[in-house]
């Protein structure tokens, strides 16, 4: 009988209790032995439906509970939840984690600290998806050359309806605040920031590279407007939020951001809340791993199948996957030098001459022009819009600062990068 | 160290040595320690290329090496690979394979054999997607509602063609032969069996049900006209060969055949002979897995993938993810009482009141008939197509035997069944 201590029983944590009970003869099938949760840790204990477990407000009244085998962390923040699940593995328990900003800063003093002990975390990246279980165990005889994927539901639910109706930002913003997909402060999803935690994580797994959450590009959806998506569909694009990992000689590029994908790539059929990642190995190819990305149900999925692995195979370790350098001398790339083509919108008074003046500076910068659309916006003014060529996002950079202080350009030019 | 033998050494024998050579270094970091492969077996000696491994002929000279510690069995075949495989773990030999076959025949045979000694079979379907991973690892909290996958490159390469290009099953077919991707008698392939072989390992490992390839309903695609395509296309929907396992109570249905699928979902998306797999569970909903199904690399990926686990985490038992009954008292669902929409053209002669005589018939057996296109044939002939509400496999296959002995129907009416 393997006994569990939850930690933070919100909507994931009543699930996975839930799971444990109702799916009980199942997992005892596929796990060899009861699994049952003995106790858990709530901030307000009045709040609280009964779920007949023992409930406290001290984490560490779980984690230094001698009965318990497996601590599942659910609380969410960073360096609380650090010094907690330091403790349970210190105490020699077993961990499993749907807390992504936890090991976007932590993953791998964790793997340190953990050793031997199992430390799982499935649920951290793409909900219900087991896209740790295939990067880490499945591939793991490849080289990884690149990781894409829609990895935040919020974004690509509103995406879709951008896309779809033609609908602006701030209407399926408050249409997803309304329907419980996106937070009253959207900030954390609608920014990337979301999807980078979850990047990292997955770069780990797949190149070894250690980086925090503040030294990769990370751009958000929030100024995609009905002009954009009417650009991406004539060119034959959806639009996206994407994390990227892509590896390029010595180096790793990873960046999160909104990008127009070709539309008949299989990433750009997936829609609404779903979630999607595309790895390609040197060996295997491209795969992908499509489902839910999120809610309580296909989260509480993942975590108790981390708990069903621990209790089946025991050791399961290392935690990251490999424990010597994984790709030595592997580093992350400058942003400044990742490259790719661009879509620029730039909104300026319509007269002569101002197309030749703004071309003349992509030529200066040796920006090539694929495509260029001029169209009516309000009167004297225009919107020009421009697909290039590959460039660098040092040049594109220096181009737009340079637009921006032209008379003739009324705003600040929007980019979307091209994937 | 640890010593690998690969037993079969043909397209994906030598791919599985050569990643284990030139990804050497990620290998290692991985698994943790040195792997290689000591020896091999071949059929014919003077056909191989210089693998510098040493070669035999002789099977046991692998299975009986004390050296060895990881089998990889890539014979083909049922019953010598059985026999080989079984000592091999009588000699506390872990088992990698990649042999659909041996295990829709053996696989609780060999389960039972092997106890807690490492057998890994994730190649053995859909070659390098990491299904068998997801769905026994991944997915391990759900009771499985339903698979729905396209297994079959070779099928999924034909009707790609078929769709897009109106093209012939019997010019499609002989592309799908040049190209190497369908064998020269293609029955295997084109008849269902080798896609029901893998449905019977993913509803083992799903279900923990027992049956052969005999006792399930198996179809190809061999009488698909590009009539079909164009009602297909009409309607809305593209043709995928399935392998289907559904949970209906207290039964499971498992069944390969051709089927109407919309065109908006996500299997439905899947070309060409990329592979794509659709697992519904009871609490994370639907996740997909695509990928290469084939191919010496991709199948190889998955090869290797099995035995850095095995050296990695040691114990990953049971084989099929459970030891006792999994879900208890679980029966395979007699074939003829599946149900479903189906699609059937019939070739008639072009006369007044066949149309009645024919529909009367379907009342008769209780079909209801949503839709039906009647189109001009050669002279005196017509084509009627018909779509129907759902009805048993029991009275749909009535209605065609009763439609066959019309004298006004020219040809056994075609049967493709709407998903």
């Amino acid at each position: 009988m393997t006994r569990v201590g939850v930690i933070g029983v919100g909507t994931v944590g009543r699930a996975v209790v839930d799971i444990l009970k109702k799916n009980q003869s199942i997992i005892s099938a596929r796990a060899g032995e009861t699994i049952s949760v003995k106790s858990g840790v709530v901030r307000d204990l009045s709040k609280l439906p009964d779920l007949s477990i023992s409930l406290s407000q001290n984490p560490y009244d779980v984690v230094d509970d001698p009965e318990i085998d497996i601590v599942v962390e659910l609380m969410g923040g960073v360096e609380l939840p650090f010094e907690i699940v330091k403790k349970a593995l210190q105490n020699g328990k077993a961990v499993v984690t749907a807390n992504k900003a936890l090991l976007a800063y932590h993953r791998y003093e964790l793997q340190e600290i953990a050793g031997d002990i199992p430390f799982e975390f499935e649920a951290s990246v793409a909900g219900g998806i087991p896209i740790i279980n295939a990067l880490r165990d499945g591939l793991s005889a490849n080289h990884i050359l690149s990781i894409m994927g829609i990895m935040n539901g919020t974004c690509n639910f509103m995406l879709t309806k951008m896309m779809n109706e033609g609908a602006a930002y701030e209407s399926v913003l408050a249409e997803a605040q309304a329907l419980g997909y996106a937070e009253a402060d959207p900030t954390f999803d609608v920014g990337g920031f979301d999807a980078a935690h979850k990047l990292l994580i997955l770069a780990s797994i797949a190149y070894g590279i250690d980086a925090k959450p503040e030294e990769i590009l990370i751009e958000g959806i929030e100024g995609i407007t009905p002009e954009d998506i009417a650009f991406a569909k004539e060119f034959g694009y959806t639009i996206k939020l994407l994390g990227i990992a892509k590896r390029d000689g010595g180096e790793v590029e990873l960046r999160v951001h909104a990008a127009l994908v070709d539309e008949d790539a299989m990433i750009a059929k997936i829609d609404g809340v779903m979630n999607g990642i595309s790895v390609v190995g040197d060996r295997v190819g491209e795969t992908l791993y499509y489902g839910p990305g999120a809610g309580g149900d296909a989260t509480a999925s993942a975590v108790v199948a981390n708990i069903i692995d621990i209790v089946r195979s025991g050791k399961r370790s290392p935690m990251l996957g490999f424990n010597h350098p994984l790709e030595e001398g592997l580093r992350l790339k400058d942003q400044n030098d990742i490259r790719s083509k661009y879509y620029l919108r730039l909104q300026v008074l319509d007269k002569p001459g101002i197309l030749a003046q703004i071309t003349s500076l992509f030529a200066h910068h040796f920006i090539s022009i694929e495509a260029v659309i001029q169209r009516p916006s309000e009167t004297e003014c225009a919107h020009l819009l421009f697909a290039t060529h590959e460039a660098t996002e040092r040049s594109v950079h220096a181009l737009i600062s340079e637009l921006e202080t032209l008379e003739s350009v009324l705003e600040t030019p929007y980019m979307i990068r091209i994937v």
